[in-house]
């Protein structure tokens, strides 16, 4: 058998050394049009802010190595140009002239290239794109070679790890995303926290708003300048693009596969495209979301490496109905300087853009007992559907974000309610958790906002609350001193009981919004309130979060 | 409604808040027999080794903060004495004499009780339990007073937090088990890992024995000295006593309340006991194990947790079938100085003694992309049924534990089979995990077992190996030269197709046993090995497993 693989990274060279595994005697080329393959192309951002020094430590397979140790043909520097798919045939283009190779089994995994939106200058040498081991090492040429300024145009992952790794360089940089704000894939209620850490660490961050023209300046004390929409110019001597990828599927679309109007491979649970000799894998195909059901590339490892896999065992006949792809997650994670960002499932965002009915909750316990040193907030938000079904988490914090949001992802594979969520029996001892586990709390704010037990209201309900509601804040009076919304009611949760006649006075039939510092001290005024008789809801996530969603809010200051 | 609790910690306080946060017209009385409750039970270790230096910080609520947030009526150095479940009344003790108390609703949480087993001299007072905060206050005393040696009998997980929390004061420690290694729940295979990281830091471990008797030693340099089994005799200022908890039902035996053979208290999936009016939470009550089946008592503060909020739920009406007690999991886990260790679901051991068909694989990735600075190995063992269905997983390393045990307690819960954990898509950046991840590496691992791509050896066959097979060496030269199974014959794995007829000639007619460091390489040359038609399996987790399970084991040196 003849297997040819198009594409030597992540998703190719997984299927051909799963193949190579399960059929000793198959002829297995690998074609990589770069020079380089088996690249840990995540470690590319580290590699230029010199966390990892060694560049060949990037450098995990070399086609040598791939030859010994599981007897493949790794051919690099060895562009597939066509597809013949009835003869059945690849074209290669390489330094020694064409060349036609037949297979009984091509794996495409061409990946991704990088979005080029249609802006002035992008063609200048200053303008890189971090996704090659060519990519870093230019980059490290141009900050080893005195670039003092950055600016990277998006805010994505990629380019959150490259804004670190350049200010760690001791560059200035600006980081700029046409969202309105930073991290578009994390909600708003969760990415402020994000944008405070970049600008702690001294990167200035533009959002809603994007590159207009990047235009040398020779003459300046920097290479070029990058005009954004919003007027500014920012002076640079290197520019980041990493504004997002789109499938590399040019070879397929010419090969007559069936492609999505998105321009991705379209696949089946078995990684077969619409030729049944042509499998594809990784960052080109398209993929379902597990929650909401979309078809879209997800540029992401993992997922890739399976697919790999599963190509090789669907074209050996090997691939077994329960082994079939499944949806996939999204699930994501980023370091930010101090701070972690991870994500699973669907956001809010794209909930409300698919008009998706469901519930979500704030949180901010401690990554481990709060009486053990070093508790760090785990700031989290959980959707679910009204049938209670698990759709999606985020958090952000110091330490322990990737482990809850790790879990809440092994949760959503297996299609748990918030009801399962909050039986979770994770392990605990005070370094390590607490008792009740942020993933555990979710579980049972969430079961109570399911049976009626907790009513919330959010940020986004603020100006309504203000105009139509009493605003009744819980916290000490200490804590309501130093910022309280404006016209609020100051009652200490544990004085409630005592003052419930000068709260209904205050109410005056208006409904009455509680919040307290992060919910908890409120949740149980909203008990107290709801049982005699209120009009009551609890601000999901308390102040922390609403100083989050809005950070333009102006609080009063003194006492009640 | 009048409730009553007896037992003011974990599980009986959660049914006590729940209740008033559902019922802000109940009466609910706490009754907690010592002088505090709710307090960090959990804690106690790291505030005898001063880690928490602060007592209060232990004190999570007192009566009074209870009685101002939640309206409870919390009574400590009440002592229930007596059950009347017709009259539906409690004997109360207190030092204000008897009185006896009505009930509409009872919990009983009474916890669990230390096993003192029948050894002479328990009853001096430099034995010391560590399960309260007076007990916590002795040890420091004994610490502060001037104590240098300590005796800790018992390796579970108390004894090994109190051996490195006296040892981090700068105690001499020896630590006692009567089981064959320290930290029994944990399989020998990676038990070794943690006697190793207690050897590193002087903590004296002797296991397969136990304690014969304590005596007062006044004339010599320590209080006292324990002699064990096998001989030994250890001095000792203070001895821990950590071999065990017994459920605490004697009120509910007294009250005729049904009991498992164990001592346990039978409930059923709503908390309830075999009286209407009674509920039972936490270490007192048997549990079913989710993967074993059996019923037994589990003292574990999350489970405790969630039962107290279940007992309140059913106690008032409102608990609905999807929130009725599932199976617990056992999950829990340890910090022993730099390491961790930490179990979910059913180990070797326990599925051998229950004769469960199950296979095991051993894993040892890091914990995060080895390409990024900082990667510690996760050593990992996963057992699973002929089905493949998870049963259960155990993990020590130096980081990145944690998780993955709480993502494999999360599958266990969810019923998943490796199939599902081998598509579980956890969030990948370098500083965090790897594409494949160490827990997606044992649900590929499992699945070629299961599919019969890999067959495995393990060090039990070790013997009959050496007696009856070829052991195929395939690391580098280097690696053999330093340490390799008598009579192995090395032939590195990117050497393996060129060298084959020298396999078949040296194995003539054997088996084939292949080995490397842990486990990948000689899955490699496994694969070649089995298509080219040997007999082969694979050693699970390598020369790092089998010299963990067999530390015994002396190892050849010198090249081949």
């Amino acid at each position: 058998m003849k297997i040819v693989v198009i594409g030597g990274v992540a998703g190719g060279m997984s299927a051909a050394a799963r193949a190579r595994r399960l059929a000793e005697d198959a002829e297995i080329v690998v074609l990589e049009r770069g020079e380089y393959v088996s690249f840990a192309n995540c470690g590319l951002p580290y590699h230029v802010g010199d966390e990892i020094p060694d560049r060949t430590s990037l450098l995990l397979q070399t086609p040598e190595s791939l030859g010994a140790s599981l007897g493949l043909d790794v051919r690099t520097g060895h562009e597939a140009t066509a597809i013949d798919p009835r003869a059945r045939t690849v074209t290669v283009r390489s330094a020694s002239g064409d060349q036609t190779l037949g297979y009984d089994a091509l794996v495409l995994a061409p990946g991704a290239t990088a979005v080029r939106p249609p802006v002035d200058g992008l063609d200048l040498p200053q303008v890189q794109t971090l996704r090659t081991v060519p990519d870093a090492d230019t980059m490290r040429a141009m900050v080893d070679g005195g670039a003092r300024r950055a600016v990277v145009l998006g805010a994505g992952f990629i380019g959150l790890e490259a804004a670190e790794a350049l200010r760690g360089r001791g560059l200035e940089v600006d980081l700029v995303d046409l969202a309105p704000h930073v991290l578009p894939p994390l909600d708003e209620d969760l990415a402020r926290l994000v944008d405070d850490e970049l600008g702690a660490h001294g990167v200035r961050t533009h959002v809603g708003t994007a590159a207009q023209a990047v235009t040398a300046t020779p003459e300046a004390g920097t290479a070029v300048e990058v005009r954004l929409d919003d007027g500014s110019v920012l002076p640079a001597d290197l520019v980041v693009l990493s504004v997002g990828v789109r499938p590399d599927s040019r070879l397929a679309e010419a090969a007559g596969l069936e492609l999505t109007p998105q321009g991705a491979i379209v696949v089946d649970a078995t990684q077969q495209t619409s030729d049944p000799h042509v499998w594809a894998v990784g960052d080109a195909t398209a993929v379902r979301h597990e929650v909401t059901g979309v078809l879209a590339a997800v540029p992401l490892a993992g997922p890739a490496n399976r697919q790999g896999r599963r190509a090789a065992d669907a074209l050996l006949g090997r691939l077994t109905p329960e082994r079939a792809a499944r949806g996939v997650l999204g699930t994501a994670v980023v370091r930010v300087f101090g701070l972690t960002a991870a994500i699973t499932g669907a956001s809010q965002r794209t909930l409300r853009d698919l008009g998706v009915e469901h519930h979500v909750v704030h949180l901010h316990h401690g990554h481990h007992a709060g009486y053990f040193p070093g508790a760090e907030p785990v700031h989290m938000t959980v959707t679910f559907a009204p049938d209670g079904r698990l759709l999606g988490a985020q958090a952000v914090g110091r330490a322990g974000v990737d482990k809850r949001i790790d879990v809440l992802a092994t949760a959503l594979a297996a299609g748990m309610t918030m009801d399962d969520v909050a039986e979770l029996e994770l392990a605990y001892a005070p370094p390590y958790g607490s008792a009740k586990d942020p993933v555990t709390m979710a579980g049972f704010t969430a079961q109570n906002v399911l049976d009626g037990t907790l009513r919330l209201w959010y940020p986004r309900d603020l100006d309504e609350v203000l105009a139509r509601a009493l605003v009744l804040d819980v916290r000490s009076a200490a804590e309501f001193a130093d910022g309280h919304l404006p016209g609020a009611l100051n009652v200490p949760h544990t004085a409630l009981r005592s003052r419930l006649a000068e709260v209904r006075e205050a109410a005056a039939g208006r409904p009455v919004r509680v919040h307290c510092a992060s919910g908890f001290r409120s949740y149980l005024a909203h008990r107290v309130l709801d049982q005699a008789g209120f009009d009551v809801a609890n601000l999901s996530g308390g102040m922390l979060t609403l100083r989050a969603a809005r950070p333009d809010l102006t609080l009063d200051r003194g006492a009640a």
